[in-house]
């Protein structure tokens, strides 16, 4: 029965226009990632999948990606060279990409109490496979900081605006590198690190280690861009910073990449 | 050839239930609002529009309510009681509801420079006809204010943690009250007004007027509570307060109905 | 040192002002839940939770809603009874809130070739213990099904526009249900159920039978009561369906609630 | 008193890090767009503006962006050139970034009863000037149409499934293309238009249409390519289409850059 059914996707396509990337976006998934001090952790992804398409052909197979995805139950970030070969292989294409998105826990002590409580990060790894078979892997965490503005603890007779930052990094790599550590590289770059469970001591320890630490947006760029410098495993790497300014309404942003 | 059409909605449905709402939802529109220092402004609405639907209808004409809306040409707020009316004549409801969300812009000052800046305010309204054609309208406001806690200030030695918090207030009035008052009773409840243009000498201000105002987010919806209280033209309100807290990676958070 | 540190949330308030609602709101939390297949699913969930505040105390101690959450080692869902105790007790309040929202992984065949594809279903759990220490619980999930427009169908000499839709239900239950069996019931509801992983005669099968079962917004939400109507163990629901029109930019929408 | 505070911005870098983008983010701001048929069409942006900043300077003015654009009352399309040159000269930058994004409207007759109901397309305007003053405008829109599944409807004995799409171009101008051409192009490519307003005769008309013009998203990009290819005002463009498939819940997806 299935085999009689006609392959549309299969069929020719005669306006010569190859495609880019096509594929599947936004599937929700499960997955166990590496975790350096627990082996495995569970979390939940999304993932897009794309090849390009030569030009002759109409379409490409949808179901495919869905199916190569099942094969590694959820084991994605230590299969993603043998994922994209399969994507290559299987759908006929010339290159592939993987790209994933998912909340990565750590746990974390306060820094006075030592009490401890998970914090979430947001991380991204993106694959890619080319025509040459060459790959490309980047690996994205987002991490929340404190920052402390200058500018108004210098010109204020007392306290000074603080807020919320996001500091985004994404690094291509020469060697492994742990999301722990590459993590707690950035968290040092902020006025304070943040934390999910701070007691009365801690609180009063990261007010005035931000208090001490005062650091613009741009600051916390350049303090970053220092400190991935000289990881010889990074070759390459983006790093923003938005800070969700306590006294406005919008934020103030820096990127830069090297 | 239209009349000749099976008019498959007004059919029979017998399985006897009534449905409490149902039309059409997240429709994007331009609208023009009050204003009290310009007259009129223009901004852009997200609009829902519902109505109930007897037990014996099959369906609701959805195109209906997109023929209402149109009649306005925009200028929903004036003209919301019409706009239910019509609703529930040409639906044959007994009941009709519209939802309207929509950033509206106050011009506003910086305290010391007096540099003007033009603030965003998300604003809902809503309202309702019901069976005994009694009307509800609630109208609702959210804003961004600073928070300074008290906690943070009182145990450290220097400084004291501050963020964006966001203070939604939803009203239901016996008389009739501009955005523009109720956006400024909110913006003295915290520890200090966000602006969207400061100047140095303004950071400095707010700066210290947050400092000198330590706030709880307990705090903040309680001072809502003692100011909206003393309104004659409220009967009733809901006041939440959200603290995007810079130590933290989640929010703190506090509501109370009146 | 932590103990001669004031407490300004114990500090006594004037204001006569009791609060509704106060605690920690959006903290992402790995969590374990009761999966009938596999007995546990690891997922990840965003959880509130909060107590009332009597009018005399300034503040609540916002650290402790995440201690009691560590407790539990993500184990919420079988706790929450124990949770929300441990909440009113801790925090000496007289009532507790906790609430969280996850996605939750099925396994689902499809409907001719039996492949097997995971389906991702947002959930969501509410608790609550009141001032008499009666609880209440919320189970809450959002479904997604192809709608097919028996109006379209009806008056058009070939086709019918259809599309992804959203079925969102809430439910109190008498006696426990497994969220595999209420999402099996809502997905029978639609035109045809949704699957992650179609092969092509999956792909007629499911055409087919949409264009065979044509459904209206309203429709879906009878046919999801009819269905919970009969359900035992089940004492109270809401419905809510949302059809992403393919034919227009805006969805159409009803709910009931019984 | 302001002109003896200290200008932390302006004070010394020892770094030797220059930054890419440092700027204002997520403004939102009332403005007014050029529109073919009224001349003048009001609606509200999202705005991001950065400069470069040399490695020497220690930190941007932020408030300098937002009194360069307040200079404009929301006139921002037709002065994006000078208001670049603004940035550049006032912050004493070798390069400029504006972005903005925002929801435009144009009214559109339904096909055969000819209702007129008006359409929201996102639109998004990037400008950039260089340390060479060179200028380089990205015009963007997002236009929802109909897809519908050629594999489908060939297999199938009776319908086929559709859904909303979101086509997404971005262009390069040689000269001058009016919004509402650039959308009526692409909207020409899907299977159906999609419309705010249809009455019965209507959904005959784009249900047939859409049934008698399958296209896949790989036929969707080919086709707007096909199109904006043969215009000559446009230099560059990227095309992507996102099918929100009504038999999954994940996208089909497809992007190519010319």
């Amino acid at each position: 029965m299935k085999n009689e059914m006609p392959d549309l996707q299969q069929s020719a396509d005669t306006r010569n226009i190859p495609i880019d990337k096509v594929g599947v976006k936004d599937i929700h998934y499960p997955i166990v990632v590496m975790d350096r001090s627990q082996e495995k952790q569970h979390t939940v992804a999304r993932i897009n999948m794309y090849v390009d398409l030569p030009h002759h052909f109409k379409g490409t197979h949808m179901s495919r990606f869905v199916e190569i995805l099942n094969q590694y139950r959820g084991e994605i970030d230590r299969n993603m060279g043998e994922i994209l070969e399969q994507m290559k292989r299987r759908l006929e294409a010339s290159s592939a990409h993987i790209e994933m998105e998912f909340p990565y826990f750590i746990e974390k002590e306060a820094p006075v109490s030592k009490a401890k409580g998970l914090m979430e990060y947001s991380c991204r790894l993106h694959g890619q496979l080319d025509e040459n078979d060459q790959t490309d892997f980047v690996l994205g965490v987002s991490v929340p900081v404190t920052s402390l503005c200058p500018c108004s603890r210098e010109i204020s007779s007392r306290g000074a605006h603080n807020q919320r930052s996001e500091v985004r990094v994404d690094i291509r790599m020469e060697s492994f590198i742990w999301i722990e550590d590459l993590i707690m590289w950035i968290e040092q770059c902020g006025s304070s690190p943040v934390y999910s469970l701070l007691k009365r001591e801690d609180e009063k320890a990261v007010t005035e280690l931000a208090y001490d630490n005062p650091m613009f947006v741009e600051d916390i760029v350049r303090a970053v861009t220092e400190k991935l410098s000289k990881i010889d495993e990074i070759s390459w790497f983006r790093v923003e910073c938005e800070n969700f300014e306590s006294i406005h309404n919008h934020s103030a942003y820096a990127m830069l990449e090297r």
